[in-house]
């Protein structure tokens, strides 16, 4: 009998898989013996019938191991790391990468390209001219020793099998397995070298988990594997009803990232970065504890060796980074049909809405606008007059502003009466 | 978004597919737009989620529209056929064809190669020298129209659909379905143009049904098609623990299966032979029922007109068939180690020894030996004593030949007392 269809069978069947099975399932996705309809029937049986945690953990190694492995010990310091779940308007890194450094630890990131309704962090970064996001192993090692920062794309050697499940998994509906989600985010940091990471797990409709207990079972999943890899992982979770800030697309977003490194910018975005630092300071080797780190990167950003660490990175990197100085699109202005309070501003309509002005991508193929996208001038429980700009949206094509403005009138309620102001951070792990 | 996706992503959250949707897949399937990894992801969905009475329909319906069907109307005359779920020692085919036509009914089987344990029907009839079992569409209509029986290969063109699926769900773990299976056995009955069906499905260990309840439901699935497609189907429910007669290989059944047609043989076959003709020929044009059906059906095994039946049959598809004429090969022995009643022949064990002396295909591609198989000289319930025979493995090769014979050693248990005996025909419906 063919030993995959046995290891299907198995999964199908409700049985556990044990180490040996799934490192031969793993290894032969890579190598091509397992072929692709095999490989997609198991993950279909692995999302209806679930994984357990030593599945997903077993499965998180054998991914680690399929390709190659970073070691960055020659650094001799902890090298941090941060994970979100994906959201729009989410220009986190942007503002966190460069903020760790100020406070004196280092953080470096490997980066996978998305297919995100807007760019990924690495569309964001080149929205800045000249910004080179590959780099080779040795000068991402060095930038790191020297400036504490650094955010390169990630090597296709590193985790193969995390690339071609995910190809797979994405138009075979399979995406939504816990753990196949957990070991995806966690073997790429594992073998990226990273020594802790913090993670932002978004929930809400624009966001990967609907609920929060959903959230919070891949955040277990997630620090389960973080702990038996020795890299101590934390948890964040924080709601993605609105976009993020009021920004979205690449290089409106590195513009906004700018304002809250220079102590400006939306309250949201500033928190959650505060709120990341807090959680992800601690592993560094600066004896901090959450509280220490919270008031450290406070100051940072308020005093300008946060946006200083930032110009110096974007240099060395190759960027040519000066604040407000793009090409401006054409912008479409949406406005409020009426006096009232903002009850709802849909992140995903919104994220639509900056996809199709030509922010993001429909195919890996696709090439993104860096300055299409949308800006919001209301968001949630603000008032606006009958008439005032609710959100605008930039790009070359008149069509596509006609299109993606409709979206935007589409993704906003206005009421009577203020909703009840909702939470940020939803909690932590 | 991407048609199939959604398609799947429906079926795998428990919804039900509609029939342009099941129509659209199944059309993809058959023209490549579908890939394979979509489509085997879809079936283990089906499999875990299961299908509706509706959506088996559809799906047997859309099947039966992705190739050629077949009208034998031309033959104003009612085409019976007959449908096994697959046994050891299953050549009820070779003893019913002929046995209908001798009764005065008409019997039509298009039959498909299947990667059994021991050959397929054609395979069995190829065992007969110069037998041939491709034939053009007129002259398998002017056969039945002469002798009332033909059987012959499928054409690649009918039901192309379920070619390609079968092929797919056989390694990917996606065959156990009850819809899938129903619509897979149907639609090819159908598109064959039969005007009715008897099915013989299998219960037990060597069968695709592990109990009666899970055979009715098959049931069920395939009566509530054949309806729909006005074609009347019945069912027998049948026992598989032990192999059917005493023969298992190719050569060998058709040399069992000229016994039952001359009155002898073993009961068991016989008993089957006569259950199913009772129930298929009172869907003929001949005013039967059932009753009346079975004494004309023994009486016909009785009086040689089966056997002369059979005898016309193969000369008209080109067959030399001379009784017990064949090369025979050389055979190992199974002795009884002690004293005892037949309490266990395990025909799954069984199946595979004639698999391993050459009886059966591994791959589409292997090649069957017409003489090689396994002869029983003791079924359930019979006293042996210590050193007798218990079976007889055939064939070319020494190493298989010992290799075979430790698997019938395995598939016997003997015990002091006999079992209490079991009935063949467990039901119908």
């Amino acid at each position: 009998m063919d030993f995959v269809h046995d290891v299907i069978v198995r999964k199908r069947d409700g049985g556990e898989l044990d180490e040996p099975r799934l490192r031969t399932f793993v290894a032969g996705v890579v190598s091509g013996a397992v072929p692709s309809y095999q490989a997609s029937a198991l993950l279909m049986a692995m999302v209806l019938r679930g994984l357990s945690d030593d599945e997903t953990l077993w499965l998180a190694r054998a991914m680690i191991d399929s390709g190659k492995t970073l070691d960055l010990g020659v650094l001799r310091r902890p090298v941090l790391d941060k994970h979100s779940s994906g959201g729009v308007g989410d220009k986190v890194t942007l503002v966190l990468a460069p903020l760790v450094a100020a406070c004196g630890a280092v953080f470096g990131k490997m980066s996978g390209r998305g297919l995100g309704h807007t760019g990924g962090t690495l569309d964001k970064l080149e929205s800045i001219p000249g910004f080179r996001v590959k780099l080779p192993q040795g000068d991402f090692l060095r930038q790191l020793e020297r400036i504490g920062v650094a955010v390169v794309s990630q090597s296709e050697r590193v985790v193969p099998a995390d690339r071609l499940l995910y190809a797979l998994r994405d138009v075979t509906g399979t995406v939504e397995s816990d753990g196949l989600i957990a070991a995806s985010i966690m073997a790429k940091k594992v073998a990226s070298g990273t020594s802790a990471v913090a993670l932002d797990l978004k929930v809400g409709r624009g966001a990967f988990a609907a609920d929060l207990a959903h959230a919070r079972e891949i955040g277990r999943l997630c620090r389960l594997i973080g702990d038996a890899c020795g890299r101590p992982t934390t948890c964040l979770f924080s709601a993605m009803e609105q976009p993020l800030g009021r920004a979205v697309g690449n290089r409106l977003e590195v513009e906004e990232a700018w304002q809250v490194l220079s102590g400006e910018g939306p309250a949201d975005v500033r928190e959650l970065v505060l709120e990341l630092a807090a959680e992800l300071l601690p592993s560094a080797d600066l004896g901090l504890d959450a509280g220490e780190a919270r008031a450290r990167a406070e100051a940072a950003l308020d005093d300008g060796r946060a946006a200083e660490h930032f110009e110096r990175w974007c240099f060395v990197q190759g960027g040519d980074w000066r604040p407000g100085q793009f090409h401006r699109l054409a912008g479409h202005e949406t406005e409020a049909p009426q006096d009232g309070f903002v009850t709802r501003v849909d992140a995903l309509a919104v994220g639509r809405a900056a996809q199709v002005a030509g922010a993001g991508r429909q195919t890996v193929d696709d090439k993104v606008d860096p300055a299409a996208g949308v800006l919001l001038h209301h968001k949630l429980g603000e008032a606006v007059a009958a008439g005032e700009p609710l959100a605008t949206v930039f790009s070359r094509d008149p069509a596509r502003r006609q299109e993606a403005g409709a979206l935007l009138e589409a993704a906003f309620t206005l009421a009577d009466r203020p909703a009840p102001a909702a939470p940020l951070i939803l909690g932590r792990a």
